[in-house]
């Protein structure tokens, strides 16, 4: 099994990990856990599939799906012993986000297409999953939050991904750096307060 | 034409008509009447067709347009009868989503689809339409209300479809049992409160 | 370059320009601005491509992602100008809509699609980059806006190109008058209250 393939594996497992306890707030039912977890772990790649015109992977091979139910299984009969659950959302969806946009990017980057679909790709797999997500559960997307740092992270990881290639390293260490900016930049928002300049209607004035 | 088409219509036009019955909520214009019932009777449909890679249904066949523009007009100079719209829209979606179930199940399963995937099939041509209904009204999605069955009676209903083949018995009485299964299940919670235990964080103690 | 082409680069534009107001308005940084701008600047034709099975246009002409690009870097350093965003981004969508309307349904229409489709995709197109902004910002679609022409103002726009096509004018006078149409209905929606009935639960009387 490739890098790759691997990538693409955890990150539907870690996104559904979410998916499944964002569930476990609404106090949904075990087949809620599912539908969550599925949606919330497949939709990232499944848009990124639509638009490169390829049969979205979890057709093509049904584990994905199972990966997706376990997930929300494990969340089903666990859930209660995390302290904040929201918090843990939170951290896996850092974690879910890094390894995402290694696999979206590093699939369109195998696929030859230009470095700037190669960094939508990755923003869009990374980003679309955890969007449904909170589109569903009629939460703010964390997309939006603002002052923290979330599409600037994809950004950033499908750069390094790129930037790594272009040293001529291989494919899988340009995965793993992709990982590593992703998940690094968005920990360091959400724990040290990084953040880019945000728009302010009236600057403040002494 | 064949019950599995015949399914598809009835699902088209149920839906089209809590679609309508959304818009009537909201005080819209016609027009936002046959725009809310397209996207509600269509939206199922069409998540389905794009991801087994088919033409949506309602490009090749436009009378699927004018089902959804005709329940529009129906619902507008209807509603005002119904004492409670919330209720109506309430019964007619489980009415929808059974028989969307059996159309979206059906038709995967006549592609020779493995089991998982006609299961997920009936569910997402089940759920999709009116999940796009209550997003794009803004209000919390039916399938996320807690503690009530709603993709647990799609599931069902998409395993009763494929046990019926098991069985032996043809595609057409699948489809009924699949109706009859997702229906009365989603009906029998509406009515009588039928549902699964849901995830709570604390159990209460004695 | 075609009018058809030109209009769907100002559709592209001009949709941007308003996703990058919404950010504004949440006080994103500038890469969320980026994220909003090309979400509502390239949505509708996306949806558009995928429904006709072409590959979104953007894939194949990177250029259409860097004009949403600009147009988020242009507001983010401009939006404190506008004396009211939410005017702006009102007036903004009003155009935005009437030539995407004429580049969906133009594009339908050189495809040799039936009248019935064009009219879709002229709806599809100009409406759904707008709607996918105001659910990911959580607001109140516009398209749902009570007591204003908005789908109405597509519709009428996608009818008076098929016209103009079918008095046998030639496609780029159909695609102008449609822009017509369409903003001007919508304009006059805006400025002077123009509307149709609204559905009234209860009919006043005297």
């Amino acid at each position: 099994m490739t890098l790759l393939a691997l990538l693409d594996f955890a990150a539907v497992l870690v996104f559904a990990l979410t998916g499944a306890l964002v569930a476990s707030r609404a106090q949904l039912d075990i087949v809620g856990f599912a539908f969550m977890a599925a949606l919330t772990g497949l939709g990232g790649g499944t848009l990124r599939d639509l638009l490169l015109d390829r049969t979205p992977i979890w057709i093509v091979q049904p584990v994905y799906l199972m990966i997706a139910c376990a997930a929300a299984v494990l969340v089903f009969f666990t859930a209660h012993r995390f302290e904040s659950r929201y918090r843990a959302i939170l951290w896996l969806d850092a974690v879910a986000l890094g390894v995402a946009v290694a696999a979206g990017a590093g699939i369109a980057s195998d696929m030859a297409q230009p470095a700037i679909i190669v960094t939508v790709m990755g923003i869009a797999t990374g980003c679309a999953g955890g969007l449904m997500r909170d589109v569903v559960a009629n939460e703010l997307p964390l997309v939006l939050k603002q002052g923290e740092l979330y599409v600037t992270c994809a950004l950033a990881g499908s750069l390094a991904l790129l930037g790594t290639i272009a040293l001529g390293l291989s494919g899988n260490a340009a995965a793993v750096a992709c990982v590593l900016v992703t998940a690094g930049l968005r920990a360091g928002s959400l724990a040290l307060g990084w953040r880019l300049p945000v728009y302010k209607s009236r600057p403040p004035r002494s």
